[in-house]
């Protein structure tokens, strides 16, 4: 018999991909480029050139049994050493290439770094709101997420609700700064905080407590600022990368777990992620990607757009009256809808032509998520529609 | 603390990897070239010219924003649709697009097919002598793989053996055609066969056994033979394939699962391997590999120097008296050994600097595999070396 968990998940719909569909949908009545498409968080700006051209130089000139050979179970030792090289001369870290798998994206690396340090049944927290794949990654290595409130105040974290929550069968807690959806870039103030209380926690429980920090939004930030690097704050980290943002490489699959030198048992961490790769019939990235993304991996693309749209949308949401925190980074911003029920806002959205994705799936309900990875025009065209949205429909 | 299971399993020495080191190490001493490694299954000849000018066409002209971006969740539609129209023509199905599943090759494919159509508990059944990877693939995903002893005369399927084994608990039977080790062929009549058995003992337990097909070597079959393919012969098949082998693309991790259009369920089956993903941290295959394989699928590398391969090993075993089925396919070749104990033969010809893995990771115990996925000029040489252990060690 086919299996009857994975069946029933087939009626879950998936809000995000529902909206994209209709967003699509009414493309083909008004062309796309009169929808303006919130929803989808894909990255807008095409990858370096620089990528391109060693990708072309390696087809000319490599050896294509090399190339496209098999990579040495733990990944290939050039990609390994440069993102070691490059965090360290980035972050003051180091990592040694023994520190690094490289996975297929940050999903990949989230599903070795929590099997690594949890068993089936221990519980993971994180903190709302939060990407909602987060579910399926944790359940699906046998765990339980249990999600913290949020602090919607500045979508830093409620440290007090973070206490009540940390009980003894926490093995890990997992983090994703600069944040999707909120925007948010964790401070140093509020990581320094939190690696207290996991160690505070950890000597309580007689057991070390993880950090999986999710970072794929690392190098999207704005203000001239930067993301605090997360493993610097608390030894006990495992740093879960993907290109796909940086580079604009999302189809690629391309990212890595870096583990602490100094966390509890690393040397073993890297290696043991070898072994779940056998369990889950996930394998090294794709060669070719590894030896290109290792001659490019401290470049980024031209992240700029970002910025600009996310201050077009800021001053214009706040200028409706909208209650909104500034994003300080990602692609994305989180305003609170002008009604309770956020489904019913975004659903009247819609007859403007503007696709927004109700919070209710990040755990704030309330809240919608507008993803600004789309042309600046299009975003400049929108603010009218925003503002008749907004006018029209809440008397604004 | 780390999951104490996937730190056990650093204890377990692979024993094709330590034997491909010793090799490694070997070549150190005494240069490369003069050790006659047959540890392991890597191809031996490039990608075929056309996949390399494609990826380059693809560099060159496609907007990367759609090479690099996210494919759908079920895989890009072009790559889909050209397997199942390829699929089609050559062996006579029906598959659309929705039959076909991309994944990061045969391990991917075999993850997402065995957790479609099990729940955690079953058993899944496997025939000896198997690939020793079957054992984490099918116990990471919380099944019971048993292993149905061999046929030893032809490596085809013992079916009273397997009469014996199909139990109720049977959710699902594992096969690879042509073998790893074996080389064997499976041929019409045994899949014939096969799918009666599978029928009555569906039939005899009220629910329905699936047939997973391992295909990885499909294209690599000698004596202008081809493998008869196995859906044909039953309906409720999900093939697993990787174009690793035919395609020389091991490291670029490209395959799929083609689900029978007749199975049971079919319609649901390659959704819910999309669902399956999210637990499992696997994403599509990379977009620029799947974009440009749709454009390849139907070519191979230049096949023909692994059957050169075997007939020369082959000839020299049977007249040096080993006990050896000749290979209808793959690039591995499986004699008895000259002794009882497997291990104590291959070390011997370690003296030789002849690497041979014994079988009993294979589920054979006596037997060796030769991976004769090497240079035909090193197998020439190799042949004296042959020759000479078997006489001074054996007095053949």
């Amino acid at each position: 018999m086919i299996n009857e968990t994975y069946e029933k998940m087939l009626n879950a719909k998936n809000i995000i991909r529902v909206l994209s569909e209709f967003a699509t949908e009414r493309g083909r009545e008004i062309g796309y480029e009169n929808v303006f498409d919130y929803s989808l968080g894909n990255p807008s700006v095409p990858a370096p050139q620089a990528f391109t051209d060693e990708m072309t130089r390696l087809l000319r000139e490599d050896d294509p049994m090399k190339l496209h050979g098999y990579s040495p179970t733990l990944g290939n030792p050039l990609y390994k050493e440069k993102i070691a090289e490059s965090l360290n001369r980035r972050f003051g870290m180091d990592y040694t290439a023994e520190h690094i798998f490289p996975t297929t994206g940050a999903a990949g690396a989230i599903a070795h770094a929590v099997r690594a340090v949890t068993k089936p049944g221990d519980t993971v927290l994180t903190f709302a709101p939060f990407f909602p794949e987060y579910t399926p990654y944790i359940t699906g290595a046998g765990l339980t997420l249990r999600v913290v409130p949020p602090d919607t105040e500045h979508f830093q974290i409620d440290f007090d609700a973070l206490e009540r929550y940390l009980t003894a069968d926490v093995a890990a807690v997992l983090i994703n700064t600069p944040n999707n959806p909120s925007g948010a870039v964790y401070s140093a103030e509020t990581l320094k905080r939190l690696a207290e209380v996991l160690d505070q926690s950890s000597a309580k429980f007689g057991h070390r407590i993880f950090l999986l920090s999710d970072e794929p939004y690392r190098e999207i930030v704005f203000d001239g600022q930067s993301q605090p690097y997360v493993s610097r704050f608390y030894d006990h980290t495992l740093s879960c990368y993907s290109f796909s943002k940086a580079l604009s490489l999302p189809g690629e699959r391309i990212g890595y777990v870096a583990v602490n030198p100094a966390c509890e048992k690393a040397e073993k961490i890297v290696p043991m992620c070898g072994q779940i790769s056998r369990g889950l019939g996930h394998n090294c990235p794709p060669s070719i990607i590894q030896i290109a993304v290792a001659a490019t991996c401290d470049l980024t693309s031209d992240l700029s757009v970002y910025e600009t749209n996310r201050d077009l949308i800021y001053r214009k949401l706040k200028d409706l009256g909208y209650r909104v925190e500034k994003p300080g980074g990602t692609f994305y911003i989180f305003p609170k809808a002008m009604e309770e029920d956020a489904v019913a806002f975004c659903e009247k959205a819609k007859k403007y032509d503007l696709i927004f994705v109700p919070a209710d799936g990040f755990g704030a309900p309330g809240y919608f998520r507008m993803a600004y990875c789309i042309d600046t025009d299009k975003v400049r065209r929108s603010l009218d529609a925003i503002e008749r949205f907004t006018k029209e429909e809440y008397g604004k």
